[in-house]
């Protein structure tokens, strides 16, 4: 059973970080399983559904070295959901995982990160694998069982070749002409 | 089986209204029974409980005379939680009926319609009586069983010999959203 | 508000009684409400909603003269849901109130009682007024707010002239336990 | 990691089978992740949550080759739980998968596969991997996320030289709560 896609993650772009002491990258996560939930925090599904599975799923990975990371992709009431709602939101809601800021596109009502991976709308999740391959996105809930089967295949993988790949990566980002991280990271 | 305590309802203080042509005062409400919600938008078990109660309260009670409104009791993360912020939250969650904003108190992080009725925080609910008198008054979530029983009973009850005493009561000043009603006219 | 539709409760028939001293009757029970839970202990929604629902009932209601009464109106599977099940069962579910057995009709695979009530199924529930009238009855599983509003509704009826009525009632047999309705009462 | 613990489930013992044309024995199904669930009729945690999740595991792995099964372990009440009231309660609950009424023994109110698992209560499960060894057993219900992640691992196990092994297994019939594999295959 492949746990890969064909399409290597790009790259996040933040503007703003919340419970993390440094700033997180795709690239240096490379070699880890990494966990995504794109949420917004008046989204009434994400609030009632996927922001507790999210939950669940650090409770019950915890152990492991999957890393779960929440970005807010704001594509709509933008003066609403500000960081500073954002950052008493997950005071109340005691999300303690890091969660940054999907980079606003001045340009755009859609931020850039919900941009380069082409997501329909909140909540969407996005799985990726050790070699920073995507195993599975999708917009909406998904049920635990297919979640937590999923995980377990991208932690069980074992990783590749992924020193000499890596590095290639790394050089520009994010390599194979499937992540155009420097043509999109304006603002 | 009495439906009234022998508690006036103090004036709502609200600053700003939603999803009502005009202001509401509980004084011109008399004569009706009143269903007061106080949420914070921020609030976790506002978001996943009583407001769904609410909108529950909103459809079974939606053929009788009750009035339902939401007072948006601010009284932490004032910066997060504001007007625009409300308003798309209100959008966003399907919220009909008539919303204020707890008038804030200069002075303190308690607004003041909170601080007359004395709430100890959110959610909290309020029924109010034909006769404005306070039916009950409560810091959580009831269950529904005991709140149809309550909004019955105050829906039954027949309106007494209100004339003369509103009227008395409009001249203690309940208007203006600055209505503190100073005697707590017992019956 | 009218509590009270122009039906008369008929008795109920029970070959058996749990939870009970003594046999109770619809008739020795006049002048208080009664809430009547009909159910099978196969049938799905009935366990997993309508039971839940009537331990609601029991415990928000608790402190008034409302009586609760299950009713198990077995209508198939008859081999499968004996009293002894039933007992089990009865046990298993922390079930306290009484709960009768529907008397069966040999000629019919519907039992006495549901036949009298004209029942289509179960969940079924029958809300009794204090005069012995039936408030309300429904196939299926209501909301708690619409119950609670109704029971107390009928909790707050004022008993009216009911000797004399009763007394004429008992022409039609349904009073002081002997109202078996004689063209259905078989078996 | 490893998903295999040292202990060789030991064989079903089955009084009668539902939804299924013939017996299945654990050592027929080596070389595939076989899940079983221990439950009773009346137990209300079995009902309520484990008989749902069991549903949503057979959704979510149909496409798999993973095997469910159920037991109807009856450890109390056996007058009240007998084969007539399994068949009609699978009917109600629309359970398709195969259900084995564990083996009663004569001697004891446990019945002979849930001695032979050791298993304390209903509801547990027993997920079996593809070499027949036991890769988790559990009184109560788990978190679906864990469980996914778990038969996940179990699906994608590769299959050891179980071909001879597996003949010697069946030559000592697994049987009478003995069933111990000699060889104890490894991987």
């Amino acid at each position: 059973m492949s746990t890969t896609s064909s399409t290597l993650a790009p790259e996040l772009a933040v503007s703003d970080w919340f419970n993390t002491p440094a700033p997180l990258t795709l690239s240096a996560l490379r070699g880890r399983p990494v966990f995504i939930h794109s949420f917004q925090l008046l989204c009434p599904g994400c609030v009632s559904e996927s922001i507790p599975q999210v939950q669940r799923i650090e409770r019950i990975f915890g152990h492991t070295d999957l890393q779960v990371i929440g970005i807010h992709t704001v594509f709509e009431h933008h003066a609403a959901m500000t960081p500073v709602t954002l950052k008493a939101f997950l005071h109340e809601y005691r999300i303690k995982h890091p969660v940054g800021v999907d980079f606003a596109d001045e340009r755009s009502d859609t931020p850039i990160t919900m941009q380069r991976f082409g997501l329909r709308g909140t909540p969407s999740s996005i799985l990726i694998g050790r070699d920073g391959y995507i195993v599975h996105q999708v917009f909406g809930v998904e049920e635990d069982l297919a979640i937590g089967a999923r995980i377990a295949m991208a932690l069980s993988a074992r990783i590749p070749d992924i020193t000499a790949t890596t590095t290639s990566r790394d050089d520009d980002g994010c390599a194979d002409g499937r992540c155009e991280l420097p043509s999109q990271s304006a603002a």
